[in-house]
């Protein structure tokens, strides 16, 4: 087999074959092809597409490359949830209690990444004591016995994703779909999990910008993810402003605990009982999503939820009391309003804009070596829809500095405000189940 | 200026600009851009195409990214013939002493390459004595004296062709009209011709098997060429069978003397006096074709063609009596004939098998260091149209060796023979002058 020749048949728009994809993953991943003959291959597939059978062969080739994830250890189904990601999406602090609640099992492998803000553990470590520092033995305990645990991934799950997304990266072959469905699904099918929900974000501040590409790209990775044998959907989300009302660290901690607590912000609450519920039936442990829906409810209710996320708190050295008393959480030294120039309806806030403002604040990491300020963040006061008067603020500066000019004007920017009156945007645009 | 964003620019279809096209061909020369960006490129290409002004700056960077020749010290109009490649192409060796009988100078730099036979100058050589190791003085004095000297080409041409061919040929992305005419184009342009002649073969044993293709690449190069300032023309002539009746280098350097008597082969003749017209033309030695067309057939009536060869022959250190005499060109030990199985009239002869048996009898090199045998080849005996008997002789096979079943099973399988009358092919399908 030369690669030469799968370059051509691609680019001829033929189908490759299962042999010719290991062929080239392999290949790839041992350097045995080179980076050129992958680029072209590469930019043949973003012209000429690939089918559903040569997608579920890509993932699986990629989940193969590297090491896989055993969870079978742990009792029960279990269900990941895989965001697509956007700016202050606190569902993973929210979800991972929530369903653990109603008994599916939570075992949550997480890096920190770079980003707005930080990742999952960065968000949790905002938590007096916490820590992720646990063998793979105490992982496996802990998630059958409080159905929750988090723990650092450090095993070399799809280098050939890796070594291709950079590839693609700096050769223009970063936008194409069954690309990047294959690229995260198999990430998520090298983690291990029996089932998997996807929020794919949809809108300025998501990676698919236009709500046709966010489609295509959920009905490409549940295909995929069906594809390999494990149970997919996926939910198409708003991301044309930020979820929630936090951005940053600590301050998200707050906010899941306020909407564990059924006290969240609307749009969040939503959409975790939207997800929770298809994780919970995907879990096998209601069989609608009303049903499901009805339980988690039930928790957040009677308490049961918050419970969990004690539990689980505690059980990696976290100081639980933080849930009662969220000013245990790190706290910034400032609080600086941005105030409305003008009066009139908020119709957009450009999610990326707001991003970037709490990354200015040093609330995420922007190389891998960046030291993340768990305590900083955004609180947005009004969101699209919402009427504001001249002077009122839209968001509340946490800092850690008294200047953030640079921050106010990029807030300031991100808003636009009209004198027409504005809907909110619809939250949930569609549930993909096939 | 960053790579990536030139290739992310063609991928979407957009026009590189001049500045785009040199910063990607300079620094690809100095390998400051990787190949893999450079693929991603050129796969981008093979699907977008480019425009005519983007094929004239690709064409112009390339020739810039190397050593160029300067023929300015050699007088009139400078015309070069540049031909796609086929099977038994006897036209440079007819058309240099051809024109140059009328006073269009012909300065020829050849290299040897690989191929079914050898290059200009491996033909040449099997006049005793004759010998391309000439100074550059020489060379132009020699072409201001006789209008005719051959000298080999030592000089970094195109260096960016060279590596950019080499990489297109691993990755798929050969077989792209803008690329293949760039770079042809590229390495006329910089060998220093005033005007171009094009010889674009279609057919069977063509680089281009289709006439449209023929024509698209045939129009590509004369717009670049026209693009940077050298008259251009280009001939479509078939190459659905080998042109003439020699295939070898000898053989050739025969059929190209009976030529320019007068006494070759009808298609090679024709062909000859079609290019050489156009070439006159050029030159301005004459202000139409078919005044030039006149001047050609005079001096091979008038025996001016052939006392020319002699003369570019014996100042080259050859043995000028050969023309006279071709009994003293290398022969062949033995001639053994290949005779039709069956009798009917010749449909097909597949140029490119007919080849590849001429170089398993050793007329041409596979590889750099393969050695020429210079008597070696064959002779067809008869051409598409012709009505052969069962038992007739197809082709005389010149060999060195008695052992040529394996290249008369290759001539047999490329010939094909049917009952029903064939017409010959159309030698001159096109004549494209911008």
């Amino acid at each position: 087999m030369r690669m030469v020749d799968i370059i051509e048949k691609k680019r001829d728009g033929h189908e490759l074959t299962k042999a010719e994809i290991n062929f080239f993953i392999e290949g790839y991943t041992k350097e045995e092809i080179p980076e050129y003959q992958v680029s072209a291959l590469a930019m043949a597939i973003y012209f000429q597409g690939m089918t559903e059978a040569e997608r579920v062969f890509l993932t699986e080739a990629i989940v193969q490359s590297g090491d896989q994830i055993d969870l079978t250890a742990i009792h029960g189904m279990k269900v990941d949830k895989h965001s697509t990601g956007g700016v202050g999406d606190t569902t993973t602090l929210v979800l991972a209690p929530l369903v653990a609640a109603v008994g599916v099992p939570v075992a949550k492998m997480s890096g920190r990444g770079l980003g707005h803000t930080g990742g999952t553990i960065d968000k949790l470590e905002a938590v007096p004591g916490f820590h992720v520092e646990i063998t793979n033995d105490e992982f496996v305990k802990l998630v059958n016995e409080n159905k929750l645990a988090v723990i650092g991934q450090s095993m070399d799950l799809t280098p050939a994703d890796k070594k291709l997304y950079g590839l693609r990266d700096v050769t223009a072959t970063v936008n194409s779909i069954p690309l990047i469905a294959s690229s995260i699904m198999s990430k998520k099918i090298a983690s291990g999990a029996d089932a998997i929900v996807l929020d794919v974000k949809t809108g300025n501040g998501a990676f698919m910008k236009s709500l046709d590409e966010s489609i295509e790209l959920a009905k490409a990775m549940v295909s995929i993810g069906n594809g390999v044998g494990r149970k997919t959907m996926a939910v198409i989300s708003d991301m044309s402003q930020p979820l929630g009302l936090a951005v940053g660290n600590a301050l998200e901690v707050k906010e899941a605990i306020d909407t564990l607590q059924g006290k969240g912000p609307q749009d969040l609450q939503q959409l975790c009982l939207t997800l929770g519920s298809h994780m919970v039936v995907l879990a096998k442990k209601a069989d609608t999503v009303h049903e499901a829906r009805k339980m988690l409810l039930d928790v957040i209710e009677n308490g049961q939820a918050l419970e969990t996320f004690k539990l689980f708190l505690a059980s990696q050295g976290g100081d639980a009391s933080v849930v009662d008393d969220p000013t245990k959480l790190p706290t910034a030294t400032y609080k600086i309003e941005v105030k409305a120039k003008n009066s009139g309806y908020v119709k957009e806030i450009i999610a990326d804009q707001i991003g970037v403002a709490a990354m200015l604040l040093g609330a995420g990491r922007a190389t891998k070596d960046s030291v993340i300020d768990l305590a900083v963040g955004l609180m947005l006061n009004k969101k699209v829809g919402d009427f504001v008067h001249a002077g009122e603020s839209l968001v509340t500066i946490h800092s850690n500095s008294e200047d953030v000019e640079d921050v106010a004007k990029r807030i300031l920017g991100a808003y636009s405000i009209v004198d027409e009156e504005v809907k909110a945007p619809v939250l949930i645009y569609q549930e993909i189940l096939s």
